[in-house]
């Protein structure tokens, strides 16, 4: 079943058994994974390293997020003790903010960068899913095009999970690209979100390939967000903004280019577009899930790129099913190309990214909840909203029930500067910040997207702060900046 | 004399006095004036709309920072009510700092498209300063590229400065180049720092042009910053850093082009390559400062690409006598060419700019004193350390004579990401905080970066951090993170 996949006849006696696998990884190696939330990431033999449990004190680093058969796995084995560029995993997150694992969090659209550039952490292997292998060695990853080109580079040695539950139909939907050298690049030649620019398999050294593992299991795919009241409001609000800068002639009536972080709030938005009527639309974008799919194949959206798929059980078999069809509609990526800034500033992307908080001057904290607890990562944020030619930042006005403002006097860590934020959207409003100072954006904020239970407290930090500041710039009451976050730290409640 | 300067026998007829020019700006006007980092801005007519005061409530877009004959006068005659992307101005920063003009700090390679697509702040008069105009209306600026060019398009009436002191030889160092519209864009050509994609004069409406005013006078420029025993220690520092990457193989002898903040420590930066025998240097750059100038005259540095050339009265002098050597190495651009993430990524620019204080993650506060008492501005950093392939920012360890410290246990303001910051310098030693997680970082910038009378202090924070954060990937106490800007807004000492 699995020969036709491997193309190489020399391969094809490379077969091995996760176990066998896994005993090729020693301690305090530095293992590249593919993956990219939750989309083509290998499954067999983080879990055959895991069950071993021989190789201590691992450097793990992957596309971006993965599932517990990786991430999970290898951190209750207790064997991962450096983790980059972002994960979403419950037990892995646990163990960073318990101290027990470092974490470097990077922006995702330099994460093949260092790959190919850190001196101080060369890959031992790369441990890549695919689909299929070609006679030369070329590599046709799952879903995800992510970090692996780079890894498969890079590494001393290659372990490859065949998984036979992905259609090696797929080949042709990858868009394999290495950026030349500096000094080399005459610019990349992507002008319309689905050219094509480079090659549907990775090409890999065979002699680099120590094992082939034979799986057939999608695995721990993510499950669908459910869109709930207030995703639909904070949705509503954005659309009808969309609109309003549509109707005053700043954005064609098919809009730019969309990118979307993942989860309620993204879905919500896309199901949004879809009921508002809006037709060809596009995506520039890290991640296609299931709401963008529905538009693809209800021909609403015209095309998509990104660097994976992340889709629902139920989503992996509606891709599958219209397969044909959207083959020539979506183009998957390398991470560094789907996030690079001179192909989102070129072709004008409206982004929409998530915020965990945001300050009254409109400042982003996108990852560290209470300034230390890391939730996921910066991911793309950074390199979209810089570049967007529209920047949406998008939250809940409160969390865990209303005990929490997700707008606050400060942020206790900023990831997404006041510059890169142009609109912030809430369930209560969207605020445009554009050409505002920070004192125009202070009340814009607090009038528009505040909770109004927090609205009188913020207005009246406001007036504190302009009454005590140092200076009247930005006017801040160092004294009680974080008064709100160490409330709830406290007693449970800001 | 400044006939053979106007080309075109209609414009010579519209020469108009300073006075007569000024009387054409009425109240609540939006005003763009040429000027970056003191270099290229008008002076007559700034100074005749302050003289005559009438002209209330004004709307002050610049490239960047300009002298007192603008900035300054406006401010006092309490004219100017709202001003962006960046000041220096001394009467300019207190007026901000007091609340009584909105400032509102951009990002400044992104100024071009705010003047473009703002359907809020119209400019009603572009007043730009020039050496040449050409028989067809072509604007030629003197030492500033800047947002001229978008100013002259957008702005329903131009006024001009002609100003004599400068040569019209200079014809030829700018290039002119206007980025296409969404959806036309195919690469911005320029694959060498010196390649020039444009025009040497900005195409203007002739019918837009309401009046040439004659000057000739420098005005105020800039002084030439002496190089302290600080700053001296900080180049060392950073080129050796500089030198260790060269025998790692990281860089190239000649090293990538580089891009360099301006004032004391960039100064020291400069004549420290100079003195270390680099050879073959470029920069691509936003301003070019004497001490740039000199690495040109001598050869050391073969070419350089800015927006500005920001020179000292001294300066001046050495680059007209020059002129003719230097006329090929250096290209004027746009700002939004000077500071365009695709360019500086792939060109792969070094990037070297200084910070107001940094904390012990690593993110750099490069704007708001205290918080709150802005400075100058973000200006070019965000757009250069982002899209950097390295990203240096360098800070005295303290400032005001020892009584505040320049590494802090949390920054008041973020400008500059952590993700952002690849090494630390101060006159004490550099940090290289490429791929460590934010533990590591303190560790290593407490050890490194501090100046020796906040280190202990700066240790015991962080173990309190330690020992009492939320959560342990980004270990704060809130409770006291500002404690040291506090006591030092209380006592005057940290």
């Amino acid at each position: 079943m699995y020969e036709e996949r491997i193309r190489n006849a020399d391969l094809r006696n490379r077969v091995i058994s996760p176990e066998e696998a896994a005993a090729k990884i020693r301690s305090h190696m530095v293992l590249g994974f593919s993956g990219f939330t939750s989309a083509g990431y290998p499954k067999a033999i983080p879990q055959a390293i895991a069950s071993r449990g021989e190789a201590q004190d691992l450097t793990v680093f992957t596309g971006a997020s993965t599932g517990p058969e990786l991430d999970g796995v290898l951190t209750k084995a207790g064997l991962m003790s450096r983790r980059s560029p972002f994960q979403s995993n419950v037990d892995s997150r646990k163990a960073i903010n318990e101290g027990t694992v470092e974490f470097f969090d990077q922006h995702l659209g330099l994460m093949p960068r260092f790959i190919r550039d850190s001196r101080h952490h060369h890959l031992d292997y790369a441990i890549i899913e695919c689909c299929l292998v070609t006679e030369d060695g070329g590599v046709v990853p799952t879903l995800c095009g992510g970090s692996t080109q780079a890894m498969l580079e890079q590494a001393d040695h290659v372990l490859l999970e065949l998984n036979l539950a992905h259609s090696a139909k797929v080949y042709g939907i990858h868009d394999n690209y290495r950026e030349p050298g500096i000094g080399c690049r005459r610019g990349i030649p992507i002008y319309e979100v689905t050219d094509r620019i480079g090659t549907p398999a990775i090409p890999c050294d065979i002699e680099k390939i120590k094992g082939i593992v034979i799986t057939d299991d999608f695995g721990a795919t993510p499950k669908f967000t459910p869109v709930d009241e207030v995703s639909t409001a904070i949705a509503g609000h954005l659309i009808d903004f969309l609109k309003s800068e549509i109707a005053a002639g700043a954005l064609p009536e098919y809009l730019y280019p969309l990118q979307s972080g993942v989860g309620s709030v993204a879905n919500a938005v896309l199901a949004g577009l879809m009921d508002s009527g809006f037709r060809d639309l596009t995506m520039y974008t890290e991640v296609v899930q299931d709401s963008a799919l529905e538009l693809l194949i209800a021909g609403r959206m015209r095309a998509a790129s990104a660097t994976s798929l992340s889709l629902s059980r139920a989503g992996l078999d509606r891709f599958y099913s219209h397969l044909d069809q959207l083959k020539g509609k979506i183009v998957l990526r390398p991470q560094d190309i789907s996030n690079h800034p001179e192909i989102i500033r070129r072709l004008g992307v409206i982004t929409m990214n998530t915020a965990i908080e945001a300050d009254i001057y409109g400042n982003i904290n996108s990852t560290n909840i209470m300034g230390s607890r890391m939730m996921n990562g910066i991911g793309g944020s950074g390199d979209f909203a810089r570049n967007a030619q529209l920047s949406i930042f998008m939250t809940p006005s409160t969390a865990k029930g209303g005990v929490i403002s997700s707008i606050v006097p400060m942020v206790t860590h900023v990831d997404n500067i006041s510059q890169d934020v142009h609109v912030l959207v809430t369930e209560y409003g969207a605020a445009d910040l554009r050409g505002k100072s920070p004192k125009e954006r202070a009340e814009i904020i607090i009038e528009t997207c505040c909770h109004p239970d927090f609205r009188e407290p913020l207005w009246a930090y406001y007036k504190r702060a302009l009454a005590e500041s140092h200076a009247l710039h930005n006017p801040v009451c160092l004294t009680e900046a974080f008064r709100w976050h160490e409330r709830y730290l406290k007693k449970g409640a800001m």
